[in-house]
């Protein structure tokens, strides 16, 4: 979690007199995410999230994030939406930091996905992508391939304390991929973490997709891949081509991936790979003091890069490349 | 916070399963409380707190604190109640853990409290008093007088680290409060820890008491002298009279405290005051890892005890010892 950020009660009754969202009744700081503090705030009209905004995430790339939350959910996207102020504004000031006020969706999150979740993941980020094409904003990755070479330079000397050979392996690895890493493959918006706790459920359905603050304009397919590495994997870390063949037919179903993007699928799949494991590689040296979190283990993103240097192609993702519109 | 344990969704429904209170909606770990792991969990009848018992609270202490909860509850006072399975039982396991879901109270906890709120208190606190009379079990304080020397032993090598000449300030304190501490006063039920985060307010009003985790049986004026401490000094540490005042008085309309607690209550309140300091030293140095919350200041308790130990009557607090029965 992450509470960084103390608020007081009456301070956030007045915040919420803004709103027409009834009276506070409660309200309780929340032990998810790194980059923000949250809430889950009851009113006499219901449940919803504050949001103080930390200084990890830009002030600017605020409208971004919550113009494009309203946006999915006026596309028929199941994703929290911003709730307007009185004055129509989404965005406010709450204890010194900037604050939102959201739509709380119900749903649990999956521990252990199984290959029905990973189907209706496939169709969400499809629906996702196809929902995006008419968003008016942009946003630039700051994570994509020339966003890595700095944070390399951050973990490098410190990888091999965490395993021998770490610096070397992700060294040569970053060279490949500035190298080889595709041109003129389809963009659009993406989600850009849309990692299992990011998908909420009501019992084999899926309820909502959540946490949009990595959202940016990239690769479409990139979205694919990062998702391939975070649901498709058991936690003895091989690789289920059951749940990654329903994943990726269900996201082909809603939007068919190009013969591009499927031969660029391996490479984009590694890239999504180093770009967590340099992150994670990061935050794991770099725990913040009061941050309230456990970092994630880096050599798990190891294990799924070393799995995506050996595909060759979609067939080892469970799915025949046939059939598919050039 | 605490979330210590995690709980995965499927494993949560079978565990809600036992009891008659609808389908499990969504569950967010909350970011309070040290000793325990807990969650809001909403379902589809509404809000509950689904605790685990860390290893720091012993289970069979379980059975007094659920018990009294119960019993307060059914005596007029506002707290949560465990909730009963379809068995009758109040405490299960999950993850591994004891656990127990306790109604959720609305309500928020004043960050800066009034005199209004010190006057609600002080009601609550004599009324969970009388209440507390004919509950039939009973639990020693762990932590009164015998208790305090090892927590000194365990946080006096490095206190002066903290601050110059701490452990001998406190090793003094400590041997006049094992000679001088009083024996023969009224005895009961007492929360024990009733400090601000404890009481939930809507509005003006108090909602419920919560957090029986220290509950047990020991001098009554010591549970005051607590309060006192929690609730009387501002925020720069000065004592505030109007407050004291307002807590005793009605503390005393509810429950009379005799001479014998009245001359006693300033030694109480000075053993409450390092009682709260050893155990915020033994934090300081021993933050657990994961625990994900921030230790806090035991200087506060240095700067209290020094108040109390200047005071020399109830009046120091406001009040005048006058027309109470002895």
């Amino acid at each position: 979690m992450a509470v960084y950020t103390d608020v007081a009660a009456d301070e956030l009754a007045e915040f919420l007199s803004r709103y027409d969202i009834g009276d506070l009744l409660s309200y309780k700081g929340i032990a998810e995410g790194v980059e923000n503090s949250n809430f889950l705030v009851h009113t006499t009209a219901g449940s919803f999230f504050l949001t103080l905004y930390e200084k990890r995430v830009a002030v600017k790339d605020l409208p971004f994030f919550l113009g494009l939350m309203a946006h999915l959910a006026g596309h028929g996207i199941v994703c929290p939406q911003p709730v307007k102020t009185l004055d129509g504004e989404t965005l406010g000031t709450l204890a010194g930091k900037p604050a939102a006020i959201i739509d709380f969706l119900e749903g649990v999150w999956p521990r252990k996905p199984n290959a029905a979740h990973c189907a209706a993941v496939g169709q969400a980020l499809a629906k996702l992508h196809l929902a995006g094409r008419d968003f008016g904003m942009r946003r630039a990755n700051a994570l994509s391939v020339p966003g890595w070479r700095p944070l390399f330079d951050q973990a490098a000397s410190r990888a091999d304390n965490l395993q021998h050979g770490l610096r070397a392996f992700m060294s040569d690895e970053l060279d490949h991929l500035e190298k080889f890493w595709p041109r003129h493959l389809p963009e659009g918006v993406i989600h850009a973490d849309l990692f299992p706790d990011n998908v909420l459920f009501l019992g084999e359905k899926l309820s909502g997709l959540i946490d949009f603050y990595f959202a940016c304009n990239d690769i479409l397919a990139y979205d694919v891949a990062i998702c391939l590495n975070a649901w498709c994997f058991e936690s003895d870390h091989s690789f289920n081509v059951t749940k990654a063949r329903a994943f990726l037919n269900a996201y082909g179903r809603e939007r068919q991936l190009s013969t591009g993007e499927q031969t660029a699928l391996p490479l984009l799949a590694r890239g999504a790979a180093l770009r967590i494991l340099l992150t994670r590689l990061v935050d794991w040296f770099n725990v913040p003091p009061g941050a309230m979190v456990k970092p994630k283990d880096p050599l798990e993103y190891v294990r799924k890069l070393r799995f995506q240097q050996g595909v060759s192609s979609m067939r080892d993702y469970g799915v025949t490349p046939s059939g598919v519109v050039a």
